[in-house]
């Protein structure tokens, strides 16, 4: 009964990786979805707001039996520590392989018990990400075929308070 | 009679810009420079600096006929509201193709009307962007070869007050 | 009133193709589809079936007041005999980029007048190709989405026949 | 009770498909290795040898429990026919990875209830493929390091025939 | 008895560095390892603690006659200063090869005379850099297998005093 | 006193060869330029005709000291042969990464005493190669500025003949 983690940023959760989740629940039996801190990057939302939006986002897509954590500390270990045999990773055309590639090294470097695991965007949402929404959205463009309403609506109290 | 619109940051404006506006201008009658502000990247210069660059260059270059304007928001927005069927785009053999893509496609999510077209840079100019000349002038080197003489003395002189 | 040429193999058109087709036709006035021999390429389809597929495609789609022509030379010398301003090429996610560098900085070394202009590829499209389609239709699968009718019929009797 | 399909050339297997198998073990309880005709490859080794290399390889290299068939026909299919749910693909820093998006692209058009699951190849055979160890070895140059050993004694074999 | 610069932020100094100081080593009778300043990029180490760390850890490593030195202005310049004939550029797998190329190509705009020359790393460091090295320390993971240990101190001190 | 092999098909040797030739020689006492057979090419000169086209035009271009042979096998065996300490590659924009670092990580693998170096090719023949020559040439186009005139008059002879 394979189990895995999904980890990310998640700033904020967008169908793409709402795509993700669905592609991987096909295989695995549990999935964490886990939002975890980087320290090198600013991020919209915290961390708190981050693990919200993915849980409500979620609920509402109707996308049950996934477990939604935060995490500040190495992917592998949140991993580890959750028993997960994976670590889930999604791939668009416009993925950065190498940081995949390093990413899924290293891991494997540290912990080789535990394998990363990609899965392929829809083609619909192969060059959607966090920041490309947060760009539409800081200029009032509508984000709303790239994200959920709750999504949606966090990000326009976000932009109204800046 | 088709009108194309060549957004960017132009922060400043180099000769592989000036060579695109060159391209575009011998397929589309009327060509509107667009310097843009993009609110995650910090620019060297103003707003109102970098149009002014643009406008000088240019008209120095004895390249007629080309409108400069400032614009706050969606590129796609400008777009439409100067009534352009092209958004104009210098590929180099440097070029995120994909950051190209993922713009051109969320663009045509936007608004349908409105195409993306892209010309190759002269091979001259393949590598060179305005990070890389400022990043020169930063340690006093000659760029010259790189960008009008308007724009380098503009150039010394930020870097003279740093 | 720019007219451009739409150079390819077109072994067999796809949905793809006539994408580019549409979209290049909201810019260019006239647009000419040459379909151009490589000598070191096979062809499923010959020169004279290739072209008649097109003409047969875009007739079908209700695309109106394309030429189609074949051709046999340099791409280049295709565009200046029909006195087009623009080589027009799409691009999709899978281009080989640069190959397209290599062939417009080619074109532009032997004759520095004509322009090559990129379109993008509807994302529905974005890693369709005549090889894919031919390998799919190989093995008796169906190609329906990528290609017009008459050209899935084409592929049907050319399989039949082998 | 996840079951997936490993398709592929094989011609003829090498220690970078070993790993991928030994990876997708971890998350798959029953593991089908495909071995493939591609209409537009000339393969070294035929069909059934291919198959029976795999199998010889596997056997020797102590992987138990992974049944390795022949199919001729689209890789969707294969893994239809024998109730998988996921297609098996390896991730090398060399893959091709506009080919390998193409195809699970047009796979999950073709059949969207299986999915495409991606493993990345240890690093250590990073950039090991078929065609590399078929060169070396028709140079006379040792591929111990590459390949199983009745592999090795079988290319030797092919070599020594032509 | 050619002699060649090889710069970097080397913030801090990793054993895929040290990898390429021994390849070089192997062609050039002198070797300056130049620690430079890069305006746009924050480091964790300072520039003279960055030197000491270069110098350290090649001497705990035993490899000799190596010069380690500060320079704050452009590369090329260093090299002219330094009387080198090249530049020497390490290549992983995930190298930003347009970066890489566009800096030699401005090298060689700015000073005809310097080669830029290309090592490739070692398979074993080829996704390692001192970003992910960071990133691992910062959540007091394990850096043994990727830096020397007087560096692996150093970061750990940095971190804690965060 | 470094010594190295310029391996390559040069079928037909371009400015883009000789100006690697030209940059390695910065660096290399002695350049030996190996025109090696590749069975899965078919070349269109043959072993002999390219490396006579080799000798001539370097003489043609005035580059003295170059060794031009031909070998059949590993290039690692031919540097072992010639003791040779490098294997010189030129990269340009449009090569094929992935293959050179195979090849070079298979080279190593075979003999680690021996390096790979890379020199980047001119910006003026960045997208330059020998199949893009041979294609404009088979269409009678002007290939004068790619190839050394000696070339030039071979292709000529290559294509009346067939």
């Amino acid at each position: 009964m394979p189990r895995a983690v999904y980890p990310g940023s998640f700033d904020p959760i967008t169908y793409g990786h709402i795509d993700i989740v669905q592609r991987a629940k096909t295989i695995f039996d549990e999935l964490i979805v886990a939002v975890v801190t980087n320290p090198s990057k600013q991020t919209l939302f915290s961390l708190e707001e981050r693990r919200k939006l993915c849980e409500q986002a979620l609920k509402d897509e109707q996308i049950d039996g996934i477990q939604v954590i935060t995490w500040e500390g190495l992917v592998i270990e949140c991993a580890k520590r959750y028993q997960a045999q994976a670590i889930i990773r999604g791939l668009r055309a416009n993925s950065d392989f190498e940081r995949e590639f390093q990413m899924a090294l290293t891991n494997r470097d540290l912990n080789g018990n535990i394998e990363s695991v990609f899965f392929m965007t829809s083609g619909e949402y192969s060059f959607l990400n966090s920041s490309i929404v947060k760009e539409i959205k800081s200029f009032r463009g509508d984000v709303s075929r790239f994200v959920p309403s709750v999504v949606e609506k966090a990000l326009e109290q976000k932009f109204r308070k800046t």
